[in-house]
């Protein structure tokens, strides 16, 4: 059975002051980095994997794009999303894990996926569907935990005083899950390689556009000097990609 | 003034030993996945950047290369490669830093580079005479230290009885020198993000074809056990991309 941590209720509930709180670092790094590799959305149609809260769908329409479908396997965070958009006819939810969904054929201009992959044990399978759900000209951009991260997941390395002394990295080309804690104990990561998240793009048709590894912006830096350990290892990996024209 | 770590004398001579005794990883592990990138070589014009001895100059030509270009900026490693091919018209060597030398444009098929582009502080301006090098429908294929590698150079973290228990990564988005013992104190290499490996390329107009980390083969393993540390972390990067045709 597939992994859907956001229904464990006590991971849900930390999850949602999480994001309610933006205690995460996802939006000063991560969603500004995602969206500089969107092209405009104005009348565009798009599909956005592991939705959560439906807040990159209301986003995407806040920026004119025809109709956004947002997909989660989650039913919790699908009833939360739908509960804030009810009078958006442009806005559709769906429940179902990212890799069993099946798309219409050349039905969107951009899927986006912010950091679920990691969760997904059918990479190859996602990135096929994805390309099939695109049409031609465009837009994949997604976002996952960087492989520097899930390949060991014990964190960073502390010194006698508890300072960060490095980031480790171990059973780096070991691609399977890795059992972590999260908010809660028990979240299963799928670690592959960039290698393997790059060439899988690749072999499918895309093209790549861009790959990224965000770092705080200074501004970021001087309002949240935390931040600055993420200077030391990168936390996310972008790709941007684009199905070339047939 | 530009490195060039291979004409200090201590360094030379058992950079020398090194590699005639193939006691190094490249031999089993980088110059098999460098090679797999590449088209079939029979009457392709070829610029090998950081020739070395020559080995990859004189391979390339066993595979019926038409010709092939040595570059590299020491003169020490020039004069052997030379001495190995006093009676091949087909390959020329050259003295000079990667990122100063002015090949024609078009002139080259493909164009190679081993194990050299983090000894160079200007990989931009390399990447950018690599492309006006290759002609339209040309390979470029190039191998580098690993940026997990580069980041923190003081190598495996060890344990009380000498294990290595992780491989510690730290300063990953500072792009900037490291001096690191290789051989001899005092070798300079140049660290930069996986991210500025790639988008460098695609800036300058490549069409990325391959994100290599490269492992050690099963056969590799049973045969040198040690080389189970380099499934760890990755040692190198490998990149396969293509100018397109205009």
């Amino acid at each position: 059975m597939k992994q859907n941590i956001y229904d464990h209720e006590a991971f849900f509930s930390r999850y949602k002051a999480l994001r309610q709180n933006d205690s995460g670092l996802n939006g000063v790094l991560e969603v500004p980095a995602l969206r500089a590799q969107l092209p405009p959305l104005a009348g565009l149609r798009v599909l956005d994997l592991g939705c959560g809260f439906g807040d990159f769908a209301r986003w995407a329409r806040s920026q004119a794009a025809a109709c956004v479908t947002g997909v989660d396997a989650s039913w919790r965070m699908i009833e939360e999303a739908r509960a804030l958009t009810v009078d958006d006819p442009g806005i559709a939810y769906r429940q179902a894990a990212i890799e069993d969904y099946e798309a219409p054929a050349g039905a969107y201009d951009v899927v986006v996926s912010s950091l679920a992959l990691h969760y997904v044990a059918g990479y190859a399978q996602a990135v096929q569907r994805m390309h099939r759900a695109l049409k031609s000209g465009g837009r994949l951009v997604f976002s996952v935990e960087h492989p520097i991260c899930t390949a060991d997941p014990s964190g960073w390395v502390q010194g006698s005083g508890g300072q960060a002394l490095h980031w480790p990295v171990d059973r780096y080309s070991d691609e399977s899950a890795r059992i972590t804690r999260w908010l809660v104990d028990g979240v299963v990561k799928h670690h592959r390689t960039v290698a393997t998240y790059v060439n899988t793009l690749l072999q499918a048709g895309f093209r790549l556009r861009h790959l990224g590894e965000p770092v705080p912006t200074p501004q970021g830096l001087a309002a949240r000097p935390q931040l600055r350990s993420h200077l030391r290892r990168p936390a996310f990996l972008l790709l941007a990609a684009d199905k070339p024209a047939a």
